[in-house]
């Protein structure tokens, strides 16, 4: 893969200029981009910017994400060729950290659950996970250093570990979604693909500017709670064996452990997540449903025909769970440093019929906490990874722990 | 004006056609748009639909809002011609109650302070105020009987005021704002214009299909607490009597009406709300401002010029306060129904230079609280009104407060 962090120390050296940062993405994509299929469109001809922590640096945006200089057909043809005005203010901040956006990459029809074309480059005959499917993918191939995608249920933290890299959904709002076509205004959420947690750290501080993210070290002996999601059904045994991995190498690096329990009102959270998608799903794509229902995507076309019965009560009493549940998780968080739980049930599933189950991820992007996939080992050949969770707003906490970690695995291999 | 309740009602006993309803708004914007140019475009040829509660109301929406049949051009050259695919949520949510979109309004480029084209229909020589200058002039012009706008600050309370209609905005994310174009993220508000409250609560009401707002009737005796708001600056004497005359035929009709003093902290709110939307506005006109700067209007370009140096901890700590400030505002709502205060500082100025201040309003739309502007009575031949505002999330209760006051104003006339 290509590091982030690696590209900008060689180009502040002067051992890779600008233009060769951009060159080598160019040249990877050429080399792995048909086995992939992890974009959309990309320009040839890119070229890098002078100026700004990101030149060199290749970035792919989730083609759900409106660019100037690109078309954004949110993976349906209802969409096709359709070319925004504005470029989305994510896109603008990575433009002006000096960063060159490559091109767009795939998504499931408007972030949904239809698959994409792209594969699992660990494994063609896997899913790569969606619905940022060729975000996770081309940086897993090793293509782009930095990613942009979205994630509604599961749609960063699931991909960034069946393709194994690193990824963080932030807390909510940290980054705009003006310009993101909406599937869930109270739910959708941008994240960062990178290789490493470090390179995504960079990204996120080149794109916000915040100082909290400007040296992002390790954290020392953090309090961890290990959460098992058991309301969410079971995990298959890769799953498990990756975060007991995680588990004996944090302990072994000095991290206080313990198994921690959700309060009701949480679990709850994570019982009703689906109706406050659905419904505001609804109202999102209302247009789509009216006026060009045929060609919505079969798999969103019969969720959505499933859930239009929805009613404001039920969505008004969704929402007050979801309050009151992040209410009751900021308690939790005041006995732990940060949480850690399954990134998916598995490694990603066989076929492209699926792009895999959100049931880890959705309780999280409710709770507007932010979530960094660690990868922790390969099962089978494919990627499995855990999730570090910090309290809403502690993005950097959840980026230090989520080093520590990946420092922990490194060591106990 | 043409009142909503009342098309409706002959539309129901057969006395009006719903083509017939649509038909009047298309003449009378045939005879009074060329005096008050409240019209973007308009469709000429509109026809009404057959089904629905609004078949038969011809509906005008901000040109900041998506359509799929109009162009919508944000008040800038930057989107002249622009067309979206998609309508947005609340245009849908319009179409699908059976209303007719009648044509796209005029708005400040980007909903910012840059005048419109539009005349005050009370008044050639005054504005008719901002953002929401043409779905307010073109109401209060008997045009149209319903209306979109959005107010950030104070762009939708202001010009009903000024113009003499009657407006809701909602509480925060009541509508959504998917679609609506972005000046600020935790402010941008989506609210209607009508000739008196029972047409704006009868248009939520088929907006939303949201049961509370199905049959409102006036309030018995509420409780109203009367806010000055004078860290807001003076008010002229023409808002100072319409909020005395509301006051006494208040009493008279018997409300029990008390000064309230607001927190510390709701205060500080008021002083903050511009770090928060002109923080966000950088980011959601980011590429506006960096692509095509010199053809942003020149108030808006200035106002963005002064404020591009604001910073993270800027924005986090005007949020902090915002937050504090709705916990506090809360407990002020336990001793009464509804506050009362000035819509705007005065009657609508003088000239096109200006569309008035938003300061009386925008301390509202932080707080994220139900907004009605009811006219009160003339000054010197000018409207002017003040505005019932409720606890976040009991906008019903705010249209009965407001359908009280309308009651007692016409029996105290």
């Amino acid at each position: 893969m290509l590091s982030l962090a690696e590209i900008q120390r060689r180009i502040e050296t002067g051992e890779l200029s600008p233009d060769a940062g951009i060159a080598q993405s160019l040249e990877a994509i050429e080399a792995r981009e048909n086995d992939v299929r992890a974009f959309v469109c990309h320009a040839k001809g890119a070229k890098a910017q002078r100026q700004g922590p990101l030149r060199g640096i290749a970035v792919g945006i989730k083609d759900i994400i409106d660019t100037a200089d690109f078309p954004t057909e949110m993976g349906s043809p209802i969409y096709r060729g359709w070319q925004p005005r504005a470029d989305a203010p994510v896109v603008m901040m990575l433009k002006r950290a000096g960063a060159t956006i490559i091109g767009k990459t795939t998504t499931t029809a408007f972030a949904s659950r239809d698959p994409t074309p792209t594969l699992n480059p660990h494994n063609a005959g896997h899913t790569p996970g969606g619905s940022s499917a060729g975000s996770a993918a081309a940086v897993a191939a090793g293509m782009i250093p930095l990613a942009l995608g979205t994630q509604t249920g599961g749609s960063v933290i699931r991909p960034a570990a069946y393709c194994g890299v690193a990824a963080i959904k932030p807390s909510f709002r940290l980054l705009p979604t003006v310009g993101v076509k909406c599937f869930s205004w109270a739910l959708d959420t941008v994240g960062l693909f990178g290789a490493g947690v470090d390179d995504v750290a960079r990204g996120l501080f080149a794109m916000t500017g915040r100082g909290e993210f400007s040296q992002i070290v390790a954290a020392t002996s953090p309090r961890i709670g290990i959460v098992t999601q058991d309301f969410a059904g079971p995990v298959e045994p890769a799953a498990e064996q990756a975060l007991n991995t995680a588990i004996k190498a944090a302990e072994r690096a000095g991290a206080g452990v313990q198994i921690v329990d959700l309060p009701e009102m949480v679990r709850e959270a994570w019982r009703i997540h689906p109706v406050i998608q659905d419904f505001e799903a609804h109202r999102a794509l209302a247009w789509e449903f009216s006026e060009r229902h045929d060609e919505i995507a079969p798999m969103l076309r019969a969720g959505l025909d499933e859930t239009v019965g929805l009613t404001p009560k039920d969505y008004d009493d969704a929402r007050r769970i979801g309050r009151r549940g992040r209410k009751e998780l900021a308690e939790v968080f005041e006995g732990v440093d940060v949480l850690l739980t399954y990134s998916a049930p598995g490694t990603a599933p066989k076929g492209l019929s699926s792009t895999g189950n959100p049931r880890y991820n959705r309780l999280w992007t409710l709770m507007g906490t932010p979530c960094v996939n660690v990868p922790v080992q390969k099962v089978d050949g494919l990627p499995v990874g855990v999730q570090v969770i910090a309290r809403f707003g502690n993005d950097a906490g959840a980026l230090a722990a989520a080093r520590f970690l990946e420092n922990a695995l490194a060591k106990s291999k």
